[in-house]
């Protein structure tokens, strides 16, 4: 197997190997130990944290900490809203939700759509205007709307301005260039840009005013500008923000070929508007298949779950550990043929999409309540 | 006499030679053509112009031609408020006020407290309450209500961001590099702030939705800003900014050793509210003399008032051209001392500034009029 893997934030690409990426990155497993000791305050576990798919963290158990001695915490994500929210930026919002209930949390989630504009051919007007459209998708999600602020960049820049500020007076262009490769041919937005994305790791406290803990719950990718806003906190006399950092949901195509679902490529994701015919073509169509060459193959030597993606997916949207179970065993025995299996996969994702996009539609019209502007 | 001279937004020391800026920064020199074209819209010149205070442009016949076709323009001038507001930041205002009056024009006033708090070992907060102490100077000049719009970077962020991001985009870190010397030490916020600055060429365009025409009076020191705004605007499809340049008033210590006056230095420069005894006591011990050394000699020998510091002031506050040749004839000639020369400046200046002090004190009442916020 090929071991060649890029995780940036611009770039996922190749077979990932996450032990590698926690190594690499110097973040730490998520070990039997803290999931016991989640488990205290949770109840029971996130199939995501069940399955390793939540695999890496920084802090998380200082975070625990401060929460066992009343310093209750914040989540932190976000989206950059380049274009159609897909399926794969969902995985990370079901957890922050499950976070969110379990704890009773605030979250702030950031919408990107300076950043977006600064690095995509595209207008500044679209980026905003995706930025409500994407909304729809986080606030169909379940979030509280008395605990939850969304905003956009533009729209929400007067309240992360002074903040946005101090970081950067703290950031050298050398800094940047080192941690996200930037050039001197890059633009000078974009080199500004990682000050705002540290922002909302020290609004909370600056809105509350006091010190209050921070978790991020993203993909590993958005790790660079974590470690600034770590580097920075310090600095400034804010707590370091703590992360929790899940997989990535592998495009149709599968995981050798792209890790991470790119929305750039109609046919490769599932967008969270697609309806039912066209998630069954594209499924039928793109997934990559584990499954043998012939009907009588795999019947005989069985098909290999591990690199299939309509498994993989199962593994993100199949809940019940029992049922995934038995479709895993199913298709390794050759019992269970690769339509079938898709098959099955289609019924569930659509099931899923078929409840995300009533309440996609009915969230237009609590979209205010969600929404922060300047 | 020494050549050497240094002229950046940051730095403006020693005797300034002129002309010479004129070729450096490549802008017009502004000549009895064009003076004989202004006056027959103003009637009369303001004595800047009379006296060559004002002696550099770019496109101020650009500007007039399209006065004259019936597209008005706007004015658009700034401070950076790292402190107090000494005399020397007033001339530039005066000739604005000027503008405004005979042209009737908007003005737009940018408070640049985020990049003072960028470059400064300053708190963001001092800065930002700066803005609305030097604002007070501002309105005291006699600008109009309601076509002053006077902004602290902080509090109108939102308004200048998507226009900044475009900017932005369109400028790499090697371009402000090049332009302001900034290096990969420099820091992030710093590096942005071009952006930042060059807004308000563009905003008058914005918000009434169709280009207009945008002057800026401004201490030739800010070129760099415009040069990138005026790069800048081709491509966004805006007007190019046009300048008119003025000269410093010189610091106390005179021109071969400060040729601006720097607020940093308390004892340089004359603040707006500086007591009559201050003013008194700062012109008397600090102003530089183009004096003889003893009394004798300066009866037989005269003084020279091309150096000396009182005399350079009256060029920017005596009005009455009469006056002045009279109060420069007598200096030269011996007849007038040094010691009476400054007692003129000290007259002068404090008739002045009481009656600005007076203006300022009613300025806290009608700031609201005049400042924007998001």
């Amino acid at each position: 197997m090929a071991e060649q893997f890029i995780v940036t934030p611009w770039e996922v690409r190749g077979n990932i190997d996450y032990d590698k990426l926690i190594k690499d990155f110097g973040t730490e497993k998520i070990d039997g130990k803290l999931l016991e000791r989640l488990k205290k305050h949770t109840g029971e576990l996130h199939h995501f944290l069940r399955r390793g798919i939540y695999f890496s963290h920084r802090d998380f158990n200082w975070i625990l900490d401060k929460f066992d001695k009343g310093e209750a915490f914040h989540l932190y994500t976000g989206r950059g809203p380049s274009g159609k929210v897909h399926v794969g930026h969902l995985t990370p919002w079901m957890f922050t939700k499950w976070l969110q209930d379990k704890f009773d949390t605030e979250l702030w989630f950031q919408m990107t759509d300076d950043e977006k504009f600064l690095i995509k051919n595209k207008s500044l007007e679209e980026m905003n205007k995706n930025s409500y459209e994407n909304a729809l998708d986080v606030i169909a999600m379940g979030f509280k709307p008395n605990k939850t602020h969304i905003f956009s960049d533009i729209d929400y820049i007067k309240s992360q301005y002074k903040i946005a500020l101090k970081v950067a007076k703290k950031t050298t262009i050398s800094t940047v260039k080192a941690i996200f490769g930037f050039k001197d041919s890059s633009n000078i937005g974009i080199a500004f840009f990682p000050a705002i994305q540290t922002v909302p790791c020290f609004l909370p406290s600056e809105i509350y005013g006091k010190n209050i803990p921070v978790l991020i719950p993203a993909s590993i990718d958005q790790d660079n500008y974590w470690r600034m806003a770590r580097d920075v906190a310090e600095k400034l006399g804010y707590y370091k923000p703590a992360q929790i950092h899940g997989k990535f949901l592998p495009g149709l195509q599968g995981m050798t070929e792209d890790g991470k679902m790119s929305s750039s490529e109609e046919m490769t994701c599932v967008f969270t508007t697609d309806t039912p015919e066209m998630v069954e073509k594209k499924i039928m169509k793109f997934a990559f298949s584990g499954g043998r060459e012939t009907i009588e193959e795999h019947r005989k030597k069985g098909g290999n779950p591990d690199v299939d993606v309509s498994y993989q997916w199962l593994t993100f949207f199949e809940e019940d550990d029992k049922k995934l179970k038995k479709i895993h065993d199913d298709y390794k025995s050759g019992s269970l043929l690769t339509g079938e299996l898709k098959q099955i996969l289609i019924k569930k994702l659509n099931e899923f999409l078929k409840e995300h996009q009533k309440k996609r539609e009915k969230a237009k019209d609590k979209i205010d309540k969600f929404m922060l502007r300047d």
